[in-house]
């Protein structure tokens, strides 16, 4: 693809990584030293720190629900502002460098406008503009509609994907996402004060993780890698040194069965109490609320009682997408007697691949949170995953005791009883 | 062209009249009534208020000299967030609206960035968006290039060039263009208390004027407006009531021999000592200049003096423009003994279609000037236009006494001698 052979290295930058001057500069020096090291480099870079918000803002202030479309066309030039900055560093610094906008860039999406799926990538003149010894820096987040030639995002962290989408059409070696923080850990560090770096997490480790309250890498962009093979190398842009791996379970050395706890404190719960008990009530919840693209969590429904068999319905959403989900339901007419809402509640998460053949840690996990007086409102499961919806006050205690009952600590000893404390992942530092 | 019949107007805003949400609103709300007038609205905005200087400044933290794509890169933003945001308040407003930018309006340019140039107009998208009963907002200043599909810009105020050019591509009506300012005015407002607003002034009187300082309409979407035949109608976005017409000639009700003054104090004077005098030196300069994008207003060649034949050759720049020119002469090596340079320097002009036959009037400017003691420093002239470079600290002295010597006031009389004070057009206020 590179023409000469070399490596090509996607590298993407997150908001913080290119927030002021200081940081696009550095953020140039590592594009321009993996150059250097003699890859082809395509970097993708996320807006500026604030100016996201900033435009959200300017949206708010002419408009109570801004239109889709042209959300898009405003969010999109944050990524671009980026871009061309440090295009311009890079160009200081002696190296060729031209910025792409996504659509540019060739990535090609539907027309879910601020949600926008990639759905091809035409990578062309990113190739041509590599073949010229240039360094290509592209606007992260957006594409363009493949219909209606308009600009569109990819909804929150949608520049992971670009940089996956782009590594996958590139066949780069890897996929380099820098971040404010060195890696992937086995707790949120700001809550856990003995948190580790893992060096190695699978891609189905790292989706669950992704899912369930883990900022570091976003899930859309876990899952594309997972699809196409592309491996993932989450590190700090601010310090050296190796970060985490995500990489196909192969490659993985071991598989401990517990990796890591997650957590999430922006989830909102949803009730709807006196569903009418029919096939085909709960398809038409969940259907309208897909439509407009409101993610459902985890869904409960309780057995229908009485004499007119009415139910009860729970699910969780991401709270920035409750009034949405609010709002959709009610469009549907009278499929409920009430719609009860809790924006006070939070989910707690342990992943490992290992817990596919260990049946015993629902059980501890029940256990340890009950010890704790901390009440368990739902509960999901995956074969590698166990995530209790609780509290929102509570979710810092549940992390911190689950994390040290499993034994993901710095310092913990590796015991061998899978019922027992956590099989403890190698560890760098 | 709008397949109902019904006119096509180009409604074009400036940065002040985008600058906050009230201001977009307000904007929003012109281009709604147009549109619910019955004609198709075809509006092209500029950058909100400040965004262009932040985006500059952003781009000087990061590097003393940005690389020219990237700056069209990084500046095109600006105009997209203003009409991103301004179809989010025409739909409040409940009519349909969509945002192109420059590339997408089939804005084609050359590729010298950040002075682009115009050389095609594929409107194809809008006429589209206009058939399905859409207002079209279309980011000002950009463009694509031809050759290598880059965002371009069209250089300062060339916002306006995009309207103009819109308008003729589309053959609207008329282009209006929204400032802050209710028209064309005698003189500076303020600098002259009791200048007048202009009904008309043809494309000749516009061009002079743009040219020597009315910062009102940018001089290249007057020359676009005269080569096409666009009707402008320049107004304010502030207040209701009419502004003033730029028109052909024969549109024009009379001919005053002395329309306006105008001024400009941000000039620079280059002063190349011991030129050689050889052929082709000052077309070396020159060409140098051009290439360089540096547009060279009053010139001044001394008789070559002495045994060696050395000349100095003078002339004026625009005062940011002034390193650029002064590293282009440096590049050319030894054509002259020294570079001198002063910006301290302003203009003042007057224009007037009758002026033509008028050969008194450049007696009368040089008379008045000298009586108040104003040296002048270098002169240009057309058949409609007397410039005259003067220090920098006597401009606003030099507009009051002209305009008050062609007799331009409001309630001024209207004399017939033509070398006498000037005949003054009829004036609505």
């Amino acid at each position: 693809m590179s023409g000469d052979g070399s490596d090509i290295v996607v590298m993407k930058f997150g908001g913080t990584s290119v927030a002021g001057a200081e940081q696009i500069k550095r953020a140039a020096a590592r594009i321009v030293a993996a150059r250097e090291a003699g890859n082809r480099v395509v970097a993708v870079l996320s807006a500026r720190g604030k100016t996201t918000d900033q435009l959200v803002e300017q949206a708010h202030e002419i408009s109570d629900r801004p239109v889709a479309r042209e959300m898009d066309m405003l969010l999109s030039t944050g990524e671009r502002i980026s871009c061309a900055l440090a295009a311009m560093a890079i160009h200081d610094m002696g190296h060729e460098a031209i910025s792409l906008t996504g659509s540019q860039a060739g990535i090609v999406t539907d027309s879910s406008h601020t949600k926008a799926r990639i759905i091809d990538v035409r990578a062309d003149r990113i190739s041509e503009a590599l073949q010229q010894d240039r360094i290509v820096l592209v606007a992260g987040f957006q594409g363009v509609s493949t219909d209606s030639r308009d600009v569109t995002t990819l909804g929150r962290g949608g520049s992971d994907t670009t940089a996956v989408a782009l590594a996958a059409a590139l066949r780069a070696s890897v996929c380099e996402i820098y971040t404010d923080v060195s890696g992937v850990y086995s707790a949120d560090p700001r809550i856990v004060a003995d948190a580790h770096k893992l060096d190695r997490v699978s891609f189905e480790e790292m989706l669950e993780m992704s899912a369930s309250g883990a900022g570091v890498l976003q899930l859309r962009s876990v899952e594309y890698a997972r699809n196409h093979g592309v491996r993932i190398h989450c590190r700090s842009s601010f310090e050296d040194g190796p970060g985490t791996l995500v990489v196909s379970e192969e490659e993985t050395m071991e598989n401990p069965f517990v990796t890591a706890v997650t957590h999430s404190d922006s989830e909102a719960r949803v009730t709807l109490t006196g569903l009418r008990d029919e096939p085909g009530v709960a398809g038409r919840v969940f259907g309208a609320l897909a439509d407009a693209n409101v993610n459902v969590d985890v869904i409960i429904q309780n057995e229908p009682v009485g004499d007119d068999k009415l139910a009860d319905l729970s699910f969780t959403v991401d709270r920035a997408d409750l009034t949405t989900a609010k709002d959709t339901i009610a469009a549907l007419g009278d499929v409920s007697l009430e719609v009860l809402t809790d924006e006070q509640i939070g989910k707690v998460s342990i992943v490992g691949a290992g817990m596919r053949s260990h049946p015993g840690v629902a059980a501890k996990v029940f256990q340890v949170l009950g010890e704790e007086r901390i009440n368990i409102e739902m509960i999901s499961t995956s074969p590698i995953k166990i995530s209790c919806v609780i509290a929102a006050d509570r979710v810092s205690d549940a992390v911190n005791i689950l994390h040290k009952a499993f034994d993901l600590g710095e310092d913990a000893i590796q015991p061998e009883d899978p019922t027992g404390p956590g099989h403890r992942p190698t560890v760098a530092g």
